[in-house]
Protein backbone atom coordinates (compact mmCIF):
# COMPACT_ATOMS: atom_id res chain seq x y z
CA UNK A 1 0.00 0.00 0.00
CA UNK A 2 1.32 3.62 -0.64
CA UNK A 3 2.69 5.07 2.56
CA UNK A 4 0.67 8.47 3.04
CA UNK A 5 3.16 10.91 1.46
CA UNK A 6 2.00 14.63 3.11
CA UNK A 7 4.94 16.67 3.20
CA UNK A 8 5.94 18.39 0.19
CA UNK A 9 8.98 18.89 -0.71
CA UNK A 10 10.67 22.34 -0.82
CA UNK A 11 7.56 24.41 0.66
CA UNK A 12 4.70 24.57 -1.34
CA UNK A 13 4.41 26.35 -4.81
CA UNK A 14 1.46 26.08 -7.21
CA UNK A 15 4.19 26.46 -10.41
CA UNK A 16 5.12 23.51 -12.10
CA UNK A 17 7.31 22.70 -15.35
CA UNK A 18 4.64 20.35 -16.84
CA UNK A 19 0.84 18.65 -16.28
CA UNK A 20 2.03 15.21 -15.10
CA UNK A 21 3.96 17.29 -11.95
CA UNK A 22 0.59 19.65 -11.47
CA UNK A 23 -1.18 16.23 -11.08
CA UNK A 24 0.93 14.69 -8.57
CA UNK A 25 0.98 18.42 -6.89
CA UNK A 26 -2.82 18.27 -6.73
CA UNK A 27 -2.75 14.41 -5.49
CA UNK A 28 -0.36 15.69 -2.40
CA UNK A 29 -2.78 18.94 -1.68
CA UNK A 30 -5.95 16.45 -1.82
CA UNK A 31 -3.97 14.50 0.82
CA UNK A 32 -2.94 17.46 2.34
CA UNK A 33 -6.80 18.24 3.28
CA UNK A 34 -6.97 15.03 5.39
CA UNK A 35 -3.63 15.23 6.79
CA UNK A 36 -3.79 18.56 8.45
CA UNK A 37 -7.63 17.35 9.61
CA UNK A 38 -6.27 14.51 11.00
CA UNK A 39 -2.64 14.37 12.42
CA UNK A 40 -2.26 11.32 13.63
CA UNK A 41 -0.72 9.06 11.01
CA UNK A 42 -1.66 6.00 12.81
CA UNK A 43 -5.20 7.26 12.57
CA UNK A 44 -4.48 7.46 8.77
CA UNK A 45 -2.91 4.12 8.27
CA UNK A 46 -6.15 1.90 9.71
CA UNK A 47 -8.55 4.25 7.45
CA UNK A 48 -6.52 3.73 4.91
CA UNK A 49 -7.92 0.29 3.62
CA UNK A 50 -11.58 1.23 4.01
CA UNK A 51 -11.11 3.89 1.70
CA UNK A 52 -8.65 2.84 -0.99
CA UNK A 53 -11.23 -0.39 -1.35
CA UNK A 54 -14.22 1.69 -1.78
CA UNK A 55 -15.34 2.68 -5.13
CA UNK A 56 -17.62 5.77 -4.18
CA UNK A 57 -14.05 7.02 -1.58
CA UNK A 58 -11.83 6.77 -4.54
CA UNK A 59 -14.21 8.42 -6.75
CA UNK A 60 -14.67 11.14 -3.48
CA UNK A 61 -10.89 11.61 -3.60
CA UNK A 62 -10.72 12.06 -7.39
CA UNK A 63 -13.01 14.94 -7.48
CA UNK A 64 -10.72 16.69 -5.02
CA UNK A 65 -8.20 16.21 -6.65
CA UNK A 66 -9.73 17.61 -9.77
CA UNK A 67 -10.81 20.66 -7.82
CA UNK A 68 -7.10 21.11 -6.61
CA UNK A 69 -5.94 19.87 -10.25
CA UNK A 70 -8.17 22.76 -11.89
CA UNK A 71 -6.63 25.52 -9.30
CA UNK A 72 -3.03 24.36 -10.39
CA UNK A 73 -3.56 24.68 -14.37
CA UNK A 74 -4.95 28.01 -14.26
CA UNK A 75 -1.49 28.58 -11.93
CA UNK A 76 0.40 27.76 -14.36
CA UNK A 77 -1.80 29.22 -17.63
CA UNK A 78 -2.73 25.59 -18.49
CA UNK A 79 1.36 25.07 -19.22
CA UNK A 80 0.49 26.91 -22.43
CA UNK A 81 3.89 27.50 -23.11
CA UNK A 82 5.05 24.09 -23.20
CA UNK A 83 3.36 23.45 -26.44
CA UNK B 1 -16.17 -4.41 -19.31
CA UNK B 2 -14.00 -1.12 -20.53
CA UNK B 3 -10.19 -2.40 -19.07
CA UNK B 4 -9.32 1.10 -16.67
CA UNK B 5 -7.09 3.12 -19.39
CA UNK B 6 -4.85 4.94 -16.77
CA UNK B 7 -1.86 5.51 -18.67
CA UNK B 8 -1.83 8.63 -20.85
CA UNK B 9 -0.26 8.54 -24.55
CA UNK B 10 2.58 10.74 -25.09
CA UNK B 11 2.47 12.38 -21.39
CA UNK B 12 -0.03 14.79 -20.33
CA UNK B 13 -0.89 17.99 -21.89
CA UNK B 14 -3.95 19.80 -21.93
CA UNK B 15 -4.55 21.13 -25.21
CA UNK B 16 -6.42 18.52 -27.47
CA UNK B 17 -7.63 19.81 -30.91
CA UNK B 18 -11.42 18.88 -30.62
CA UNK B 19 -13.69 18.94 -27.75
CA UNK B 20 -14.54 15.56 -28.19
CA UNK B 21 -10.87 15.11 -27.32
CA UNK B 22 -11.10 17.23 -24.45
CA UNK B 23 -13.79 15.07 -23.18
CA UNK B 24 -11.50 11.94 -23.63
CA UNK B 25 -8.91 13.27 -21.83
CA UNK B 26 -11.36 14.57 -18.71
CA UNK B 27 -12.71 11.04 -18.77
CA UNK B 28 -9.03 9.82 -18.31
CA UNK B 29 -7.78 12.22 -15.81
CA UNK B 30 -10.74 11.23 -13.47
CA UNK B 31 -9.64 7.83 -14.32
CA UNK B 32 -6.17 8.70 -13.32
CA UNK B 33 -7.43 10.08 -10.15
CA UNK B 34 -8.50 6.70 -8.82
CA UNK B 35 -5.64 5.04 -10.09
CA UNK B 36 -2.86 7.01 -8.49
CA UNK B 37 -5.00 6.31 -4.93
CA UNK B 38 -5.28 2.77 -5.31
CA UNK B 39 -2.47 1.37 -7.72
CA UNK B 40 -3.41 -2.03 -7.42
CA UNK B 41 -4.58 -3.00 -10.79
CA UNK B 42 -6.36 -6.27 -8.98
CA UNK B 43 -8.10 -4.46 -6.49
CA UNK B 44 -9.49 -1.94 -9.67
CA UNK B 45 -10.81 -4.42 -11.49
CA UNK B 46 -12.96 -6.13 -8.43
CA UNK B 47 -14.41 -2.69 -7.65
CA UNK B 48 -15.52 -1.65 -11.30
CA UNK B 49 -18.68 -3.91 -11.41
CA UNK B 50 -19.86 -2.35 -8.45
CA UNK B 51 -19.53 1.03 -9.11
CA UNK B 52 -20.39 0.41 -12.91
CA UNK B 53 -23.81 -0.53 -11.76
CA UNK B 54 -24.70 1.59 -9.44
CA UNK B 55 -26.53 4.91 -10.26
CA UNK B 56 -24.97 7.36 -7.55
CA UNK B 57 -21.56 5.93 -8.53
CA UNK B 58 -21.97 6.75 -12.28
CA UNK B 59 -23.22 10.47 -11.35
CA UNK B 60 -20.78 11.08 -8.91
CA UNK B 61 -17.92 9.96 -12.24
CA UNK B 62 -19.52 11.70 -13.88
CA UNK B 63 -19.28 14.94 -11.60
CA UNK B 64 -15.59 14.28 -11.59
CA UNK B 65 -15.04 14.43 -15.27
CA UNK B 66 -17.27 17.75 -15.72
CA UNK B 67 -14.94 19.50 -13.51
CA UNK B 68 -11.76 18.06 -15.24
CA UNK B 69 -13.83 19.23 -18.79
CA UNK B 70 -14.21 22.59 -17.26
CA UNK B 71 -10.41 22.98 -16.89
CA UNK B 72 -9.67 21.89 -20.27
CA UNK B 73 -12.09 23.33 -21.71
CA UNK B 74 -10.76 26.79 -20.26
CA UNK B 75 -6.68 25.20 -21.55
CA UNK B 76 -8.50 25.10 -25.04
CA UNK B 77 -10.27 28.45 -25.02
CA UNK B 78 -13.29 26.86 -25.05
CA UNK B 79 -11.66 25.13 -28.97
CA UNK B 80 -13.69 28.54 -30.00
CA UNK B 81 -10.92 28.93 -32.93
CA UNK B 82 -12.51 25.72 -34.25
CA UNK B 83 -15.87 27.55 -35.09
CA UNK C 1 -39.37 7.11 -19.64
CA UNK C 2 -36.91 9.03 -21.78
CA UNK C 3 -34.48 7.11 -23.67
CA UNK C 4 -30.83 7.60 -23.00
CA UNK C 5 -29.73 10.25 -25.71
CA UNK C 6 -25.88 10.02 -25.70
CA UNK C 7 -24.86 10.66 -29.28
CA UNK C 8 -24.45 14.44 -29.71
CA UNK C 9 -25.21 15.68 -33.08
CA UNK C 10 -22.88 16.28 -35.69
CA UNK C 11 -19.72 16.05 -33.54
CA UNK C 12 -19.23 17.91 -29.95
CA UNK C 13 -19.07 21.96 -29.84
CA UNK C 14 -19.40 24.19 -27.12
CA UNK C 15 -21.06 26.97 -28.84
CA UNK C 16 -24.51 27.31 -29.40
CA UNK C 17 -27.16 29.80 -30.13
CA UNK C 18 -28.81 30.29 -26.69
CA UNK C 19 -28.86 29.80 -23.04
CA UNK C 20 -31.61 27.00 -23.86
CA UNK C 21 -29.61 25.20 -26.66
CA UNK C 22 -26.47 25.34 -23.65
CA UNK C 23 -28.54 23.22 -21.20
CA UNK C 24 -29.44 20.72 -23.27
CA UNK C 25 -25.86 20.53 -24.45
CA UNK C 26 -25.14 20.23 -20.72
CA UNK C 27 -27.36 17.60 -19.88
CA UNK C 28 -26.55 15.48 -22.99
CA UNK C 29 -22.39 16.16 -21.29
CA UNK C 30 -23.64 15.07 -17.69
CA UNK C 31 -25.14 11.87 -19.55
CA UNK C 32 -22.18 11.50 -22.20
CA UNK C 33 -19.88 11.09 -18.34
CA UNK C 34 -22.05 8.00 -17.98
CA UNK C 35 -22.39 6.17 -21.38
CA UNK C 36 -18.87 6.97 -21.41
CA UNK C 37 -18.15 5.25 -18.04
CA UNK C 38 -20.85 2.64 -18.27
CA UNK C 39 -21.10 1.39 -22.11
CA UNK C 40 -23.87 -1.56 -21.28
CA UNK C 41 -27.26 -0.30 -23.04
CA UNK C 42 -28.89 -2.50 -20.99
CA UNK C 43 -27.26 -1.59 -17.86
CA UNK C 44 -27.84 1.91 -18.36
CA UNK C 45 -31.45 0.76 -18.96
CA UNK C 46 -32.05 -1.15 -15.80
CA UNK C 47 -30.43 1.68 -13.51
CA UNK C 48 -32.41 4.26 -15.00
CA UNK C 49 -35.69 3.78 -12.85
CA UNK C 50 -33.58 3.71 -9.73
CA UNK C 51 -31.69 6.94 -9.80
CA UNK C 52 -34.92 8.54 -11.73
CA UNK C 53 -37.28 7.93 -8.70
CA UNK C 54 -34.49 8.89 -5.94
CA UNK C 55 -34.53 12.55 -4.98
CA UNK C 56 -30.95 12.43 -3.67
CA UNK C 57 -29.68 11.17 -7.25
CA UNK C 58 -32.06 13.43 -8.98
CA UNK C 59 -30.54 16.35 -7.07
CA UNK C 60 -26.96 14.68 -8.15
CA UNK C 61 -27.68 14.95 -11.63
CA UNK C 62 -29.05 18.70 -11.38
CA UNK C 63 -25.62 19.41 -9.96
CA UNK C 64 -23.25 17.50 -12.63
CA UNK C 65 -25.38 19.56 -14.81
CA UNK C 66 -25.08 22.88 -13.38
CA UNK C 67 -20.55 22.26 -13.97
CA UNK C 68 -21.20 21.35 -17.40
CA UNK C 69 -23.80 24.48 -17.97
CA UNK C 70 -21.18 26.94 -16.46
CA UNK C 71 -18.24 26.01 -18.68
CA UNK C 72 -20.95 26.13 -21.90
CA UNK C 73 -21.89 29.34 -20.65
CA UNK C 74 -18.64 30.63 -20.05
CA UNK C 75 -17.82 29.38 -23.36
CA UNK C 76 -20.40 31.24 -24.94
CA UNK C 77 -19.90 34.09 -23.36
CA UNK C 78 -22.87 34.29 -21.32
CA UNK C 79 -24.81 34.76 -24.75
CA UNK C 80 -24.37 38.26 -23.84
CA UNK C 81 -24.40 39.24 -27.48
CA UNK C 82 -28.24 37.72 -27.71
CA UNK C 83 -29.25 40.49 -25.25
CA UNK D 1 -45.90 23.04 -0.67
CA UNK D 2 -44.43 25.22 -3.48
CA UNK D 3 -45.66 23.55 -7.00
CA UNK D 4 -42.64 22.71 -9.43
CA UNK D 5 -42.32 25.57 -11.52
CA UNK D 6 -39.70 25.09 -13.99
CA UNK D 7 -40.59 26.54 -17.61
CA UNK D 8 -38.43 29.90 -17.44
CA UNK D 9 -40.47 32.42 -18.65
CA UNK D 10 -39.43 34.27 -21.63
CA UNK D 11 -37.10 31.60 -22.71
CA UNK D 12 -34.25 31.37 -20.90
CA UNK D 13 -31.25 33.93 -20.24
CA UNK D 14 -28.92 34.44 -18.27
CA UNK D 15 -28.77 38.62 -18.01
CA UNK D 16 -31.22 39.54 -14.90
CA UNK D 17 -32.00 42.98 -13.36
CA UNK D 18 -30.75 42.19 -9.84
CA UNK D 19 -29.01 39.76 -7.60
CA UNK D 20 -32.65 38.56 -6.20
CA UNK D 21 -33.56 37.80 -9.43
CA UNK D 22 -30.07 36.10 -10.42
CA UNK D 23 -31.00 33.70 -7.29
CA UNK D 24 -34.39 33.10 -8.57
CA UNK D 25 -33.19 32.03 -11.90
CA UNK D 26 -30.53 30.22 -10.21
CA UNK D 27 -33.28 28.36 -8.21
CA UNK D 28 -35.56 27.50 -11.53
CA UNK D 29 -32.40 26.31 -13.11
CA UNK D 30 -31.39 23.83 -10.04
CA UNK D 31 -35.07 22.61 -10.68
CA UNK D 32 -34.77 22.90 -14.26
CA UNK D 33 -31.81 20.15 -14.07
CA UNK D 34 -34.26 17.53 -12.05
CA UNK D 35 -37.04 17.80 -14.62
CA UNK D 36 -35.46 17.76 -17.73
CA UNK D 37 -34.01 14.47 -16.20
CA UNK D 38 -37.28 12.89 -14.98
CA UNK D 39 -39.83 14.60 -17.43
CA UNK D 40 -43.13 12.69 -14.92
CA UNK D 41 -44.73 15.33 -12.99
CA UNK D 42 -46.37 13.01 -10.56
CA UNK D 43 -43.40 11.27 -9.96
CA UNK D 44 -41.43 14.71 -9.12
CA UNK D 45 -44.53 15.49 -6.46
CA UNK D 46 -44.67 11.98 -5.00
CA UNK D 47 -40.87 12.66 -4.52
CA UNK D 48 -41.11 16.26 -2.94
CA UNK D 49 -42.26 15.61 0.50
CA UNK D 50 -39.05 13.31 0.57
CA UNK D 51 -36.33 15.79 0.12
CA UNK D 52 -38.30 18.65 1.18
CA UNK D 53 -38.15 17.10 4.60
CA UNK D 54 -34.41 16.03 4.26
CA UNK D 55 -31.87 18.06 5.66
CA UNK D 56 -29.15 16.77 3.80
CA UNK D 57 -31.07 16.52 0.17
CA UNK D 58 -31.68 20.43 1.40
CA UNK D 59 -28.16 21.15 1.71
CA UNK D 60 -27.59 19.51 -1.31
CA UNK D 61 -30.30 21.42 -3.19
CA UNK D 62 -28.75 24.31 -2.25
CA UNK D 63 -25.17 23.62 -3.31
CA UNK D 64 -26.87 22.93 -6.96
CA UNK D 65 -28.02 26.75 -6.69
CA UNK D 66 -25.40 28.12 -5.76
CA UNK D 67 -23.25 26.45 -8.28
CA UNK D 68 -26.00 27.58 -10.76
CA UNK D 69 -25.81 31.28 -8.98
CA UNK D 70 -22.03 31.62 -9.47
CA UNK D 71 -22.64 31.23 -13.53
CA UNK D 72 -25.51 33.69 -13.04
CA UNK D 73 -23.32 36.45 -11.30
CA UNK D 74 -20.53 35.99 -13.19
CA UNK D 75 -22.88 36.16 -16.47
CA UNK D 76 -23.91 39.99 -14.82
CA UNK D 77 -20.42 40.97 -13.84
CA UNK D 78 -21.67 40.64 -10.22
CA UNK D 79 -24.24 43.08 -11.07
CA UNK D 80 -21.42 45.63 -9.95
CA UNK D 81 -23.27 48.62 -12.20
CA UNK D 82 -26.09 48.70 -9.97
CA UNK D 83 -23.71 49.45 -7.06
CA UNK E 1 -29.55 27.25 19.01
CA UNK E 2 -29.31 30.13 16.41
CA UNK E 3 -32.19 31.10 14.46
CA UNK E 4 -32.60 30.49 11.12
CA UNK E 5 -32.08 33.65 9.44
CA UNK E 6 -32.79 33.98 6.00
CA UNK E 7 -33.73 37.44 5.00
CA UNK E 8 -30.67 39.65 3.50
CA UNK E 9 -31.15 43.14 4.98
CA UNK E 10 -31.85 46.10 2.30
CA UNK E 11 -31.94 43.46 -0.55
CA UNK E 12 -29.25 41.19 -1.92
CA UNK E 13 -25.71 42.68 -3.14
CA UNK E 14 -22.82 40.62 -3.48
CA UNK E 15 -20.66 43.56 -2.83
CA UNK E 16 -19.14 43.98 0.75
CA UNK E 17 -16.91 45.75 2.77
CA UNK E 18 -14.68 43.11 3.90
CA UNK E 19 -13.98 39.48 3.97
CA UNK E 20 -15.89 38.61 6.83
CA UNK E 21 -19.13 40.36 5.52
CA UNK E 22 -18.62 38.60 2.30
CA UNK E 23 -18.36 35.52 4.20
CA UNK E 24 -21.57 36.03 6.50
CA UNK E 25 -23.45 36.73 2.98
CA UNK E 26 -22.32 33.62 1.62
CA UNK E 27 -23.68 31.76 5.01
CA UNK E 28 -26.56 33.67 4.74
CA UNK E 29 -27.17 32.52 0.19
CA UNK E 30 -26.49 29.11 1.59
CA UNK E 31 -29.55 29.06 3.95
CA UNK E 32 -31.78 31.23 1.28
CA UNK E 33 -30.86 28.32 -1.06
CA UNK E 34 -32.63 26.12 1.48
CA UNK E 35 -35.38 28.17 2.56
CA UNK E 36 -36.43 29.57 -0.62
CA UNK E 37 -36.54 24.64 -0.96
CA UNK E 38 -38.16 24.50 1.75
CA UNK E 39 -40.72 27.50 2.92
CA UNK E 40 -42.22 26.22 5.89
CA UNK E 41 -40.17 27.73 8.71
CA UNK E 42 -41.55 24.83 11.24
CA UNK E 43 -40.09 22.21 9.26
CA UNK E 44 -36.78 24.08 9.22
CA UNK E 45 -36.76 23.77 13.08
CA UNK E 46 -37.75 20.45 13.17
CA UNK E 47 -34.67 19.87 10.44
CA UNK E 48 -32.25 21.95 12.31
CA UNK E 49 -30.90 19.61 15.31
CA UNK E 50 -30.46 16.70 12.58
CA UNK E 51 -28.27 18.76 10.80
CA UNK E 52 -26.87 20.96 13.30
CA UNK E 53 -25.54 17.63 15.24
CA UNK E 54 -23.96 15.34 12.33
CA UNK E 55 -20.83 15.95 11.20
CA UNK E 56 -21.34 15.36 7.47
CA UNK E 57 -24.37 17.37 7.10
CA UNK E 58 -22.33 20.72 8.96
CA UNK E 59 -19.42 19.52 6.21
CA UNK E 60 -21.84 19.22 3.76
CA UNK E 61 -23.41 23.15 4.44
CA UNK E 62 -20.11 24.49 4.75
CA UNK E 63 -19.12 23.03 1.23
CA UNK E 64 -22.51 25.54 0.16
CA UNK E 65 -20.82 28.03 1.49
CA UNK E 66 -17.14 27.71 0.18
CA UNK E 67 -19.12 27.80 -3.27
CA UNK E 68 -20.87 31.03 -2.57
CA UNK E 69 -17.91 32.53 -1.14
CA UNK E 70 -15.79 31.85 -4.14
CA UNK E 71 -18.46 34.14 -5.70
CA UNK E 72 -18.40 36.81 -3.55
CA UNK E 73 -15.10 37.22 -3.15
CA UNK E 74 -14.89 37.22 -7.26
CA UNK E 75 -17.26 39.99 -7.11
CA UNK E 76 -15.31 41.47 -4.35
CA UNK E 77 -12.04 41.29 -6.76
CA UNK E 78 -10.92 39.47 -3.18
CA UNK E 79 -10.75 42.66 -1.42
CA UNK E 80 -7.75 43.69 -2.91
CA UNK E 81 -8.44 47.59 -2.35
CA UNK E 82 -8.63 46.72 1.15
CA UNK E 83 -5.24 45.81 1.71
CA UNK F 1 -6.52 15.66 19.24
CA UNK F 2 -6.44 18.45 17.28
CA UNK F 3 -8.61 21.60 19.06
CA UNK F 4 -11.18 23.16 17.00
CA UNK F 5 -9.29 26.32 16.38
CA UNK F 6 -11.99 28.89 14.03
CA UNK F 7 -11.21 32.46 15.29
CA UNK F 8 -8.57 34.12 12.51
CA UNK F 9 -6.25 36.17 13.92
CA UNK F 10 -5.96 40.04 12.89
CA UNK F 11 -9.75 39.85 10.86
CA UNK F 12 -10.29 37.96 7.83
CA UNK F 13 -8.03 38.83 4.53
CA UNK F 14 -7.50 36.52 1.79
CA UNK F 15 -4.24 38.06 0.85
CA UNK F 16 -1.15 35.68 2.51
CA UNK F 17 2.69 35.28 1.82
CA UNK F 18 3.05 32.37 0.67
CA UNK F 19 0.95 29.23 -0.60
CA UNK F 20 1.35 27.24 2.76
CA UNK F 21 -0.69 29.98 4.56
CA UNK F 22 -2.89 30.26 1.21
CA UNK F 23 -3.81 26.59 2.75
CA UNK F 24 -3.72 26.90 6.49
CA UNK F 25 -6.25 29.85 5.40
CA UNK F 26 -8.29 28.16 3.66
CA UNK F 27 -8.59 24.99 6.35
CA UNK F 28 -9.41 27.74 8.48
CA UNK F 29 -12.65 28.68 6.19
CA UNK F 30 -13.77 25.49 5.70
CA UNK F 31 -13.80 24.72 9.29
CA UNK F 32 -15.21 28.55 10.09
CA UNK F 33 -18.04 27.23 7.84
CA UNK F 34 -18.81 24.61 10.26
CA UNK F 35 -18.43 26.61 13.70
CA UNK F 36 -20.76 29.49 12.26
CA UNK F 37 -23.34 27.23 11.54
CA UNK F 38 -23.24 25.14 14.37
CA UNK F 39 -22.00 27.51 17.23
CA UNK F 40 -21.73 25.17 20.31
CA UNK F 41 -18.30 23.99 20.84
CA UNK F 42 -19.10 21.31 23.28
CA UNK F 43 -20.99 19.87 20.54
CA UNK F 44 -18.18 19.98 17.83
CA UNK F 45 -16.04 18.86 20.46
CA UNK F 46 -18.01 15.76 20.79
CA UNK F 47 -18.75 15.32 16.75
CA UNK F 48 -14.78 15.57 15.88
CA UNK F 49 -14.20 11.59 17.02
CA UNK F 50 -17.10 10.71 14.57
CA UNK F 51 -15.44 12.63 11.41
CA UNK F 52 -12.05 12.69 12.21
CA UNK F 53 -12.49 8.72 12.03
CA UNK F 54 -14.55 7.85 8.68
CA UNK F 55 -12.41 8.46 5.52
CA UNK F 56 -15.63 9.63 3.68
CA UNK F 57 -15.90 12.74 6.15
CA UNK F 58 -12.18 13.33 5.74
CA UNK F 59 -12.28 13.35 1.90
CA UNK F 60 -15.36 15.82 2.11
CA UNK F 61 -13.64 18.24 4.56
CA UNK F 62 -10.80 17.87 2.01
CA UNK F 63 -12.93 19.19 -0.68
CA UNK F 64 -14.10 21.74 0.87
CA UNK F 65 -9.92 23.08 1.52
CA UNK F 66 -10.41 23.00 -2.06
CA UNK F 67 -12.62 25.39 -2.89
CA UNK F 68 -11.29 27.59 -0.44
CA UNK F 69 -7.81 27.15 -1.67
CA UNK F 70 -8.91 27.70 -5.35
CA UNK F 71 -10.11 31.41 -4.33
CA UNK F 72 -7.55 31.81 -2.06
CA UNK F 73 -5.10 30.67 -4.77
CA UNK F 74 -7.24 33.48 -7.04
CA UNK F 75 -6.84 36.35 -4.65
CA UNK F 76 -3.07 35.69 -4.49
CA UNK F 77 -2.16 35.79 -7.97
CA UNK F 78 -1.39 32.31 -7.69
CA UNK F 79 1.54 33.60 -5.88
CA UNK F 80 3.50 33.81 -9.08
CA UNK F 81 5.19 36.69 -7.75
CA UNK F 82 7.29 34.79 -5.32
CA UNK F 83 8.70 32.52 -8.00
Amino acid sequence: EQEVREEIPGGLSLITATPEEGFQLALALARKGVTETQRDKEVLKQLRPAYAHDPDSLIAASHVVAVHFQTIAAANNYWRDNE
